[in-house]
């Protein structure tokens, strides 16, 4: 136990034992372990875009068995997936990586312009069953259904919370009144960390936020306070800022696929702002398994300055 | 029990030995046994469409028995109907076919533009007294209306996985912002049945795909990965790899009424691309029970690619 | 314990002892204690308005820790605030100041015109295991989802009530046909007041009210019957009046940030007229720090009318 | 919050900051507030030993409230009874002593040579109504019904902690196989304390140890590793040690009724050993009021070591 | 993952992925990680002997800190203890050793000939907000008792494999029916091994059993069959015979106090006769630290059959 894992740990003092051990176990597993900070695998676009075209650039990711391996190979601190891809697979992977049941989900099968909102598709019990060391739920803000959200949530989590469990949430801007560009704003997506972090996560996960600002009333503070947004270590410094002032583990979701200089540069510079690490999705298993797990291991470096 | 039962099995290895045993009555059970395949007679019509609709062509499917009968004398892998049908007669055929007892259904009574929702029925409790081997629980991806059935489908499946019971997901992707034809669009399916997969799903059941892409944001990716979905065996190929890559069973329900030469050319094009087996309705048990027993036989056949 | 505060509990004759005794530690803590007086720092701005427009005057402030730290020092009767920043800290705190958890919030990312209305973010269960002193949550009078607001607030109340919890209402009437004047005048302040006391809440808080009138049947009422509403003083004797004349806490909170010499003045006429004290927000924790402390303190001085 | 206190609390880390503020309110309240020691009333004689044994001697004893008053007046860090007790008088004095509600009790209306047991009498949901900061529970290791005790305290005490109070165990040995000198001796006194800590105890009372030793496989551990038992000071250190070496609140009960100067040289050697304080019962309210508060006064002295 | 610990895992087909990776992480953790042999420190006895006939020898180890400090140093592969000697410390060693709650637990204050019976001190719910990998119940198989503590065994592991948690059995056998000697006599702990085994531990702890037959129907197949029991390499592997020949994890406890030579020569043989293990207490606590870690090493280099 490094004493940066335990500085950590003691920012948790309202949980139980039980999900300070499940939290110091990501942080303590793979390549990571001890630094602090995390790197984790996230696979749920089959369910949120469809499996073609999450899964066919590499067809062996159609299989769930490919992402626990994807994980476990380059050292992850966890592997994040719905209860379908866990229950498929877990009983060969016991034991050999941290798991984060993603409770619910959502699909664009049904794409309406309405207000976003997830299913719950699973539950803490099957979180227990499967041997999981957290769940994960995605939140909107911003979403006129926010509010259905937010009592799930908290039911949930409150489950969570007694068993043990770390709660860790996605946070993701997106709803009626917010623009596409607004949904990674700067001010969105601070915003949409802070709301997480009142909600009780443990661990939080946002966009990579741009130097947009999307509401007025937000704008003004930036400009009239001199809030540094312009480069991207300005803007993790923020979100960490944020999110309780970085007494809450903040991670940044990889979002679009990209180019390996392009992401590697990105995630340094989070790093550089005190990001506590990356939830990697399509830029890590959209690539070829040698690719992507030496991607992994780049983001990976650059979160600890030094090679693995 | 045959080395591709053993291989079936090792799939569900979150699952207990009660799901696992209900699964290998499945696969061991009918004409079929021991090969992997499944032919499961289905018969919720009469809730669906109603009555006259669905029986009056033949007027001994009246009788609830009658469907009993035909997936015994066909030598069936299981018999899927909803409560009523199963308490009028499973006394009589107790220990003759393996049951699987559809939880939810919808009726055509209430037919508005509406987002469409199944009713839940029966329960868990009630598949256990029946000796039902599982439960079947439709939803329909794309419904705004799926919140409420996922989270429905979440408690259902977890006291019934609890239990030692099967679970059946029919997909049925339907909804405000699909097409008619965009239901059965290869792109549509394979995403519900990928969805079913995630839910949890032990095995899953969809229609038989066309060629047509609904979603101009997949369209890109079949187009630019070069997924192949001309023929029917390709198509059955796709929807394969996206249940998991073929880690969970994937049957295809027969649809719409047609001829006898017409369906077995389709189901051998269903089986070529692997298919684990179908699912049959009206085109059983809407033909003279002797053409009704040849045409499962067909079809059994064409799964087997042999004699039975 | 004062003859005051003893007064003051004997208006509570329904509730039982353990909210007594919540009661009784809000009114024997701090500064104020024992005077029948109250002086809350109350932080959910960020999530009301984002962490950026709160906290980025006071960069410090973006900690939890340094409202918990603001409400010791300046001797505050109680700390207010959501489940994250209360989680956060509170094992550090434990036993330094009471607490009340705000159990529901609203966010301005989503900003529609349309009825408010606030997201349940936590639990009475989670006010037990933190250890406060009783529970927060806002309605909005006027709103058109005010049905399901008073249904939630209904269920929580009494759960809160048989645990002996304090409820504290932030009664801030907002609606589609309240004009945005109208939201603080003296007519829909006082009506909001009377629902708050009506609805249960052993505390109420509302918004300075003007001396404008916004309903056209309640103006001549006011006008008939000679109602003093004019100077501010007047206007407080009348909220304290619309509160079962005087029989439950009311308090008045700071709203938007302003002037030292005009805040001071707007709490001794509140003071003069009789009001309960003061819920602080902005104007606290978006000063420096000793300001910050040195305005708490003067607030606390308006309402015993002498040093601390 | 005193040094002392703060690392007090630090010792139970596994509980929640509910707990925690309970625990510091006792340690913060009264004429011993900040001193790390408690001096309790407890008042449930009247139960175990019937009205008049308990009350004659001084009638206004009778009335509950006298214990209240006592309780306060003297400055006592709490006040322990049983349900109807603290029913009859807790609206009266909310607020003003920190409450202890013993939910189970004895009476020797039956009083059978059997096995001890007490009866569970009150509940934790009855703790949380009447605003108490605890719950007391007697056990009596060395009875045959031990197992039946154990059970009911592990799911009193679960509850207990969820809800955020603090369990105090009152450990009493005795037995069909326990000598009556022997429930008071040092090896049976110290047994006792070890099993209430190890049973979750927060705060554990026991009686004042003698020099006796009950049981020959103790014995010869005493003897052989020269364990100091021959003076109070010297047992009072080895009760604290069995009190997990002291990171558990162990407090010693009066027990008979005994002259003044006896009973104050008792105390001051108890503290001397390291007693964390002291829970009067007999000794206090079976004196004469002024004399009481003055004993109790005396009582307190002696663990601070100064005047009050 | 070392494939022997995957063919370990293998032989618990029943359990869920939960259970599956708390055992898993019980085999990876400590000096004997992956090497399918378990060292476990077990500190019970202050609850079963009293403290000081447990802790006197080395003071330092009244402190249930002392016992945590000692299994993580030492490289064991789990801690178990009863709930209070957890709660103690947890949170200070959260994540640094895995956990095993001890459920019931003795005292021998009750010290009466008849049938002996563990209390319940815990639940399974405990073990999960302490972040416990499994929980340990004691049963004694040959007493008048048995009825009750299968019954109690059998509801909370139905709950404990529910959740995913590892349940160890302490199989000791005792009661009126047999003698002292005939406790650990080979025929009689066999049968204590086995009826663990069927009342669905995971792992099981019996004594080192001696050459001595208690039960003369015993007697007769021991010596018919000639089952070798004369060397102490025979007798483990005789018990590992017995526990599903070697598919459940026995491990033997190492009992009183002895000679370092003696226990290291003793753990040999039955590393020989290839048990899993040993369950260590007095015999690592009850040394000098240094000594104690180096015994313990000398267990695990006994078990490997190489240095550490």
């Amino acid at each position: 136990m490094t004493p940066r894992v335990r500085e950590i740990l003691s920012w948790y003092g309202s949980d139980n034992p039980g999900t300070l051990g499940n939290l110091a176990r990501l942080l303590n597993h793979g390549k990571l372990a001890g630094s602090g900070k995390l790197a984790i695998l996230s696979v749920d676009q089959g369910f949120e875009h469809g499996p073609a075209r999450s899964f066919a650039k590499i067809p062996d990711s159609y299989d769930p068995a490919y992402h626990f391996e994807l994980a476990v190979e380059s050292g992850c601190s966890a592997y994040a997936a719905p209860l379908g891809a866990i229950e498929a697979c877990v009983r060969d992977f016991a034991g050999e990586v941290p798991l984060i049941l993603k409770v619910n989900s959502s699909e664009t099968l049904y794409s309406a312009k309405g207000a976003p909102i997830s299913a719950l598709t699973s539950k803490v019990e099957d979180a227990l069953r499967l041997g999981c060391s957290g769940i994960g739920f995605t939140i909107y803000p911003g979403s006129e259904l926010r509010i259905a959200m937010s009592e799930e949530m908290t039911r949930v989590a409150e489950r969570a919370k007694q068993v043990g469990l770390v709660v860790v949430i996605w946070a993701d801007p997106k709803g009626e009144l917010l623009s596409q560009i607004g949904e990674s704003s700067i001010d969105v997506v601070a915003y949409g960390t802070h709301i997480a972090c009142q909600l009780g996560a443990h661990i939080v996960t946002v966009k990579v936020p741009s130097a947009e600002i999307e509401q007025e009333s937000a704008r003004r503070t930036y400009e009239n306070q001199g809030i540094k947004i312009k480069t991207l270590v300005e803007r993790s410094r923020h979100i960490v800022q944020c999110s309780f002032n970085g007494r809450r583990i903040v991670l940044f979701s990889g979002g679009e696929p990209k180019g390996t200089p392009e992401l590697l540069e990105e995630v340094r510079q989070l790093a550089q702002g005190g990001a506590f690490g990356s939830m990697m999705g399509r830029n890590a298993f959209q690539r070829p398994r040698k690719e992507a797990v030496a991607l992994l291991h780049g983001v990976m470096e650059a979160y600890t300055g030094r090679g693995l």
